[in-house]
């Protein structure tokens, strides 16, 4: 069933990698209702992931690009510009990586090098890309950008190690250039704060699923899936949103207000 | 223009009294986007507004009641389920009043009587209408419910009183209230924290049109308005919004996460 | 061991039971710096409790008053101020009394009457308290105001019930009343929020013992100790912490900022 | 007059530069307090500023020691644990820097160069100095771990750039390495959220006067001093504060606290 809800409504979506992946949900579902958009990745991850199927079922181009690489982002903005022959209304950012995470490095003994990397990659390139969208003056009126993160950045997951510091201050660029894109542009920033969801990047976490299993039983709607986050998000970039930026928004079944409760102890 | 976003959703909007009231423009909006719903005010406030003006343009029953009320809270839900011949989808919640606020009485010396009716009227009565529509089991799966508050139950606004502290209380309401209809009933209670907007209550606040115009100056994207404020709880009640819940919700053009700016010095 | 830190400064102490209350410690801690101060508590209190052993201890004047009498209230200031022989420096609110709780009504089926009693108890006494000393001009500048909360005014925890809502609107009325104390006189208001200790009170919630151990395994220091809180409580009444005011103040072991940790699942 | 609030205790405290420096106000505060304490900063800030003034005055010695490098923070660690002949007991982090400020580059074309260099000695530092402590088992049991933030952390000032990110990041560090100093050492970690001060650093941030005075003239208290700031971190370095951790505590005058009050618009 569709509503129309972007009907007329160009974007970019960063990050969708193969099904698992919530930029997916979110493309499956914008196209449902009536958006047209550029999906993008790395060249790496558009080897490994299936990006291509989702191009093809969701009619729509693909440009590689890493959102470090201003030189990529530059690139990519001028071909979406070009390609929808005008402005954009909006973009997401599903793009985390922690190397430390991954090679199972502790918080208490961090490599430096990869924190740097796993910064420029989760946290620096939303700042990035947006800096190369206000450079080319690329975004509609009204329009909606959005990224995802996780409650981590608020309180203390022991399996989420550095990710949570990037989170943190993926959470406060929207707040510092969703200020400026306020006041000049009308355009809305916001984070949505998602439950886990067994994506690729998750599975790399150690203890992944007990945790997510006790996320769930926390959780008074247990947890969110990536399909209703994809809803969700529609809604951020819809029309009927326009005044809410600068925000950190729980999409997580009320696990972010619920401290002990009874399904935790029984 | 509408998306049918509320297509078959039925629900009781409480608190419209004139065009300014954000309950009025969400009975408006709701009804374009094809819901059915009961109107609901306390008698006096049905003689003193036109809420029979809205009722016959929204095709909707007026149905009296005082929300402070078990017994006419009682009624309401009785005839509800009755007029929709089954469960609730959705309430709406904008109801406030500050008798010491109204009567020009300082925040150090309230009165207590006063302050005690100010309380039931603005937080205990989002509490009976929750428990009321939880004793008659009335509200549908996935059902949402939604009130409307103020920042001023976050930081201190000089202007806005007692009433602040019913904000903060009606917020805890939300999450512990909101804790129990998500296991038990899968059915979600937020708020949202709306930014000033000039309805009949507002202009009884004294020194209210600065205020306005310094939040209108302060907020990135400027004040949100009431109709603006009635799309954004569209969405909340439609079924993109599904696991969202126990959250206070800013509306209000980036107002909250916005310190010292530009705008407030030059 | 004394560091004298509270030297020639004056108080009233609210809501020493017993030798596991937090005022009762607090009052203990505060002789050994060498503050002067009365006791008080509801006639009842009195004569359940064994606060003459403390008053004894403690060299300190016992004052019957309920805390949400105007007149109780009036009668202990003047009495205070006559005492002294001149204003005060500190006050310690630590009253909460559920009925809700104690006869074990849910949260979803809650009596009203007794919601009205638990709410002037625990919060409106918090105010009364403070506009009595506001009208009788009672606070020495740089005096510190505070009363002891507890995180479920921020999240859910099922086991609070109605007390939550309490403790929200106690933390609303510390912003409100600071602001206006700290404008006028120079005096700051805040609240500790302090892990669950094993006090009467607590005692009567259900549950409270598998609670508390939880309570403890999640926090990275342990639950804090009533003991604890009167030392963290000290310094809020010391000259060292004059400029921190309308704050909620964690003193949990670090549990506020804990999510899920290795501790909950191994 | 003293307390001997830290007798016994031995510390590091980074970032005094001059007599404006709050960790100058600090080392100050806990000599007098009978703390011993290395005062460390970098070579270039040894040669510009009056570090061995203070060295003098509070019978300290001074490491050299960039807080960027890994190298560095082990001799430093080294000496300290030398020169006490024993573990240490507080840290007190106040290092902050934003090239992209100093020189005037606006938010929305920063240099990302620049960016990594204000991160990793603004935020990065913090970790590593943790780390290091950590990897040499440094803190004694019940020891006290601070660092300096500003509330632009949390909402938008549009004059401190991606200081504000910095400052983000940091104060989730606190939260994240705070955990694993708590359940493994029994050390607490937490920031201090301090008003603006007329530091160094604070005088090349454009328009930062103006900004201080509506600063002062919102915050209920008026803002902070450095003094202030020390004596409140001395009570965070006693034992009275022990079970307070993984906090970002504002010392701020009721700031954070205060929205749009009568002293913003009379």
């Amino acid at each position: 069933m569709s509503y129309n809800l972007l009907k007329g409504k160009k974007g970019i979506i960063f990050g969708a990698l193969d099904e698992n992946s919530i930029a997916w949900k979110v493309a499956e579902r914008a196209y449902k209702e009536k958006a047209s958009f550029i999906l993008t990745n790395t060249p790496a991850a558009l080897r490994m992931g299936k990006i291509y199927e989702l191009s093809h079922k969701t009619e729509s181009m693909v440009v590689p690009a890493d959102a470090t690489s201003i030189i990529d982002l530059n690139i990519l903005f001028d071909k979406a510009l070009d390609h929808f022959g005008g402005k954009i209304d909006f973009l997401l950012h599903s793009i985390a990586m922690s190397i430390n995470i991954r090679k199972g490095i502790p918080y208490t003994s961090i490599n430096y090098e990869f924190l740097r990397k796993g910064w420029e990659i989760s946290a620096v390139s939303y700042h990035k890309i947006m800096q190369t969208a206000w450079s080319k003056n690329a975004m509609n009126k009204w329009g909606s950008i959005v990224a995802l993160t996780y409650v981590a950045s608020k309180r203390s997951f022991s399996y989420y190690g550095d990710m949570s510091d990037y989170k943190s201050y993926l959470e406060s660029i929207t707040r510092n250039f969703g200020y400026h894109w306020g006041i000049k542009k009308k355009v809305r920033v916001n984070t949505v704060s998602q439950s886990p969801s067994v994506t690729k990047a998750a599975k790399s976490i150690k203890g992944f699923n007990q945790f997510f299993i006790l996320s769930e039983k926390i959780s008074p709607l247990g947890n969110a899936s990536a399909e209703d986050c994809a809803n969700y998000i529609i809604t951020l970039f819809s029309d009927f949103t326009r005044k809410v930026t600068m925000q950190n928004l729980y999409h997580d079944g009320g696990f972010s207000k619920t401290g002990i409760s009874e399904t935790m102890i029984s």
